[in-house]
């Protein structure tokens, strides 16, 4: 590993194949990264995805897919995945929840259906999924909360943690035979918890680490909080972390967070942003961000980004893509969202060659020169 | 041109480049192929796609596509490019039509607004789209129709066959300087009309190849009729068109009828069946039908077709294909069009080997033996 400040270039080695961090990994959440084929995600340079275990144990169900061998089977995706817990999928989509010491119970937002998850249960599913890395069942709190409600789910996610890191270790020692495990190999990330409260942070460390994980993930930011506060929290969170076990911040967010998170020590990233703002129109390039549907585009020749070297960028112009958008075509959500994963997958390319350089502090005000959250028209 | 009973195989130069015939062509609506990228697209193989002059018109408009240099430069496609007439549209979508000997006075289907095409602006259009073939417009009678109905539509088609003509050599002689022609070189296509009526078919080839075109296009089939009345009047027809000019059959079909229809002397193809059955979670593969939504699939590790060498078969399984579709995933519809696109012109490749080596009887029969249009489970 080599270091720049606080920033860290790594290589993570996964059950499927190893990572170079600091990593990005787009979104497939029923299985697929919205709007494109594995083959286009493989060219643009994903090296790991994100599934998420709340929609794959709804639809098709976890049983189905570890019967047919575990999700990289059943996907026919060969790279590293990383599974969240369900954990924040139940709290932000399903309805009728209900909390309790033993789990989380609640109903499908799809057809209404009742289940319940426990910090047990999502480990036996992440097992069936056969991700590389799976994430402990954790409670996060909604911001802004009182401090009460951010502490007791702080509290509940370490007493969570401990359950599912037992179980995960029965699992893995085959001590479980009732539980198909896709992937011999899966690792475990703890979550720290804690608000926007430093010393809930510390505690939140303290107890993770006592149980000790395979990796730890930094939760419940990029929850509505301001951004220099996300900062100041993943900065003293991210420095109590060990140096030896890789650290990911979940859920965040704009390319400039990813920027200023890798500055405080952040090796691990995912976010539904650039797939879902394709899909929406919403183009990111160094320059800032383009609203393709601006009528400012309809006669505007350049790529979207004219230095950018996506497939996107390198054929087609702002006018077509506008074109696509306005009368409804789904080309244009898959163009959009090749040129997002590419900015994001190529950000990342550029922070891991500054890091080795030791220039990294240069490409961040480089970075900040030319983007920025507004929307900055050329 | 080599040629194998009435079956022709032959090489046509347009402008963008040359085609090999038979071909078919993937039917691009809106300046894109639903579903896929240009990189798909042309991986895939096409050498030509349709773009439909009636959608292009409404939206993004042909003044726009024709100030941004043509529909080549505005969609980022450097192969040749068919367009219709617009006529079919016109039939198909539009509210409150009316035929007059002038043109079709119409509403767009999109936001209720008058329109007027005509036989010479639809040419002014199609010169502004830059299309390297472009078709005359026409009036394509229904089925079943009183046989007064479809003469009447055919006599029509003629009398604007010769006004489309006309209008045609003055804007490529460039003496109509206020109609931009983004591709020197175009050709344009007659329609012979007539339904099933062999004898209006006599007339309309006559009276089209007494005007005179680059190439001859069957229009008013695959509008409803049984496969083997079309299959005659293709016969019929084909068989009175000049052996040196390509011939179009406007539409069709299913693949057994592309087979067919190339048996009967036909060069060109379109048709939305692979693109939109893709959609509707219908796979065409050498062995029949598969819809891919059908349970039975929910646990078939085995690809669509496991002797197709096309990406999604390649990677992927009935499995997977049928969750991305039941979930709504929108590469599910990226994944299905792949197949079946690459199925259509799989089919044109081995179609043209065939009709090389002299053994295109023997293709057919064996093609009907393993397709079918009847859903076949294997």
């Amino acid at each position: 590993m080599t270091t720049d400040g606080q920033a860290r270039r790594g290589r993570l080695r996964l059950a499927h194949g190893e990572i170079d961090t600091p990593a990005f990994m787009p979104v497939g959440t029923r299985a697929a990264i919205k709007g494109l084929t594995h083959d286009q995600v493989v060219t643009l340079g994903a090296e790991i995805i994100l599934g998420n275990t709340y929609h794959l144990h709804l639809r098709p169900g976890d049983d189905l897919i570890g019967r047919l061998g575990g999700l990289h089977a059943f996907m026919g995706w060969e790279r590293p995945i990383l599974t969240d817990s369900g954990g924040y999928q139940v709290f932000s989509l399903s309805g009728q929840r209900t909390i309790s010491e033993e789990g989380a119970a609640f109903r499908s937002h799809i057809d209404g259906a009742a289940h319940l998850l426990t910090p047990e249960s999502v480990v036996d599913i992440q097992a069936r999924l056969g991700s590389d890395v799976a994430m402990i069942f954790d409670e996060c709190a909604p911001w802004p909360a009182d401090r009460l409600v951010v502490e007791s789910a702080m509290e509940r996610t370490l007493r969570w943690a401990r359950r599912g890191r037992d179980r995960f270790l029965t699992v893995q020692a085959a001590a479980a035979p009732e539980v198909f495990r896709a992937t011999p190999g899966q690792m475990q990330f703890g979550i720290v918890q804690g608000g926007t409260h430093l010393d809930l942070r510390d505690r939140s460390v303290a107890g993770t680490l006592a149980i000790g994980f395979e990796g730890y993930a930094i939760g419940g930011l990029s929850v509505g909080e301001p951004a220099d506060l996300m900062y100041d929290v993943v900065d003293h969170t991210a420095g109590q972390l060990p140096l030896d076990r890789p650290r990911y911040l979940m859920g965040t967010g704009m390319p400039d967070d990813l920027v200023e998170c890798v500055a405080r020590g952040i090796d691990m990233f995912d976010c539904v942003l650039p797939t879902r703002n394709a899909r929406n129109g919403q183009l990111l390039t160094r320059h800032g961000l383009i609203s393709i549907k601006n009528a400012r585009y309809a006669d505007d020749l350049r790529p979207p980004d004219p230095e950018c070297e996506c497939p996107t960028c390198r054929r087609h112009s702002r006018a077509y893509l506008r074109h696509l958008y306005m009368v409804g075509e789904m080309t244009a959500a898959t163009l959009n969202t090749v040129h997002n994963v590419h900015f994001y997958l190529d950000t990342m390319r550029a922070i891991r060659k500054a890091i080795e350089f030791g220039t990294f502090d240069h490409f961040r005000q480089e970075f900040h020169r030319t983007f920025s959250r507004r929307q900055v028209p050329k």
